[in-house]
């Protein structure tokens, strides 16, 4: 039994061989494994890990409200890192309803002018039901393009929640798509994502309004309570003519060499992997949970005799976890 | 040693002499049970525990984009439901910016022809960074009121983000706020929020554009993949006024009588507590977590670590939740 076993001599760890296809730019491995990661796969963790590296992509955030034109405008954007050779990962987060499975942001058949460029990789993600939240999983993503050798990963969400607001967070440069003639909308992302954004768009410029929204951001910008060395620069596009995508391109080389050399952006990261770090123990314990038997059935049947047989819920979850704990 | 102490004779368990406070109604000692719900204080979970019992207070949910009036209807309905002298509480959500602490709501300063009412209570919820997510506290402050005898809670929130969505399925009866003129604002709560109303408001129904929302809604409806007994009813309202809140107080009373007589409500009771349990597990586990030293210095720590010196995150948690499992 202890002699050297040479079926195991020749077995090679398929997260190792996995990963080793993902950090050469397979882009096939690359999508199996995103999607490893989407489904909560219990391989993820270590295929993660085996690709953790050295890599330094830059992630720009682009956020705003349904409506902003935020997909054409990031992939103009894509085209014209593409100029530059950059190679360009889009990660696309549609906010899906849990109750009809419908995607807010609808069609993702986009980027026809792209197609066979494979120095551009696009994902979109649904959002139902994730374990342990979407900015989770959207960083893990992230990650694997990054290892993958993805080095501009543009990260494309609606403005509007807690979940959004946590995805932002994880980018290095965020970028706020607003758009004349919302009205309230503008004020209803402004809690939350008007105060990290390093860039405004106004997109759709051509529109009437343009001038109020830019003078509306003005206003906010002055009532800022913590000044630093950025003020976030308003740019003007109209994403669909591809009118003021330079001037965007140039505000983010701008950002990119000031969050550097300020020493921002390490500090940035820090905070990100921060916040992301306490998520993965959850998450990681919330798996472990459920490998002690955190048996649904049980749940079910709990809920039905707290509705029915009046039940103490706040007796059963103390009670419950500290079976599962000592499990 | 073994001798029974008669100091120990005479200790009251604190949780038990403050829950009996809250069911006899008490207001402050209600409050201050809120206030360690919301700050998550050990003892809250004993509390809730204590004040279980067999109330059936009604939970309404009022939820709809920021600007469509719904803090002024729920007072009108507040009003009107005290004309039949049930006793009410308001639990209003904020949604408060993790960034700059503004709650997108403002002031909620208000109900002013209310004050000296002992049949009202309302509570101001601020959401910035509870452990667990906002539609557990809020599932837990409408218990205490329920506890404490207020046997119609109406529950205000945003309807944006994921989190609106969790709370306002944990209510009896769900009111969609509408309003003309919003344009893509409507759109952009439709996923996932309009499929569960039970009952659809336009309110501020003065405006231009109403019957064009109240044509959508239908024509929403009519789409609907899933037929139920009931179809939400429409009802217009200038919440200002008064105007159409008797209306709406009549279609609540009918959705109500519908939701008992067909089993729905303990059926839409028995998944909010099932949804609630696994939130409550979670909640504990984490509290479990920090107790064995969730240490917050070493994630501060090693996020630098994973920045500066390329330490692989996806190795250091499996490695410290082990550590943490075996304390």
């Amino acid at each position: 039994m202890k002699q050297p076993n040479p079926e195991q001599e020749r077995f090679v760890d398929p997260h190792m061989s996995f990963a080793r296809q993902i950090r050469a730019g397979n882009v096939r491995a690359l999508s199996r494994a995103i999607s490893l990661v989407e489904n909560s796969s219990p391989e993820a963790t270590a295929l993660l890990a085996a690709c953790h590296g050295a890599a330094d992509s830059i992630k720009l955030g682009f956020t705003g409200a349904p409506g902003a034109g935020k997909s054409t405008l990031v992939d103009q954007f894509a085209r014209r890192l593409r100029k530059d050779s950059e190679r360009v990962g889009i990660v696309a987060v549609d906010p899906t309803s849990p109750f009809s499975g419908g995607a807010i942001l609808g069609d993702r058949i986009r980027m026809g002018g792209h197609q066979g460029d494979a120095g551009l990789y696009i994902r979109s993600m649904a959002t139902r039901g994730f374990l342990g939240g979407l900015a989770g999983k959207t960083a893990d993503v992230c990650a694997l393009m990054e290892a993958a050798g993805w080095n501009r990963i543009l990260v494309e969400t609606v403005g509007v929640g807690q979940d959004e607001v946590d995805i932002v967070r994880l980018a290095d440069v965020t970028i706020v798509v607003l758009v004349p003639g919302m009205g309230d909308d503008v004020q209803s992302i402004k809690a939350g994502i008007m105060e990290i954004a390093d860039i405004f768009v106004i997109n759709k410029c051509d529109r009437e309004g343009a001038d109020r929204v830019e003078q509306e951001v003005k206003a906010m910008q002055s009532l800022a309570m913590e000044h630093t060395d950025w003020t976030a620069p308003i740019v003007r596009t109209v994403a669909t003519s591809g009118e003021g995508v330079d001037s965007l391109h140039a505000e983010v080389a701008k950002c990119i060499e000031y969050l550097r050399s300020s020493g921002r952006l390490q500090k940035k990261r820090i905070s990100a992997w921060r916040q992301r770090l306490e998520q993965m123990l959850r998450e990681e314990m919330l798996l472990e949970l459920e490998a002690r038997g955190f048996a649904r059935e049980r749940l079910d049947q709990a809920a039905t005799e707290i509705v029915e047989s009046n039940r103490n819920p706040y007796e059963f979850v103390p009670q419950m976890l500290r079976e599962l704990l000592r499990g």
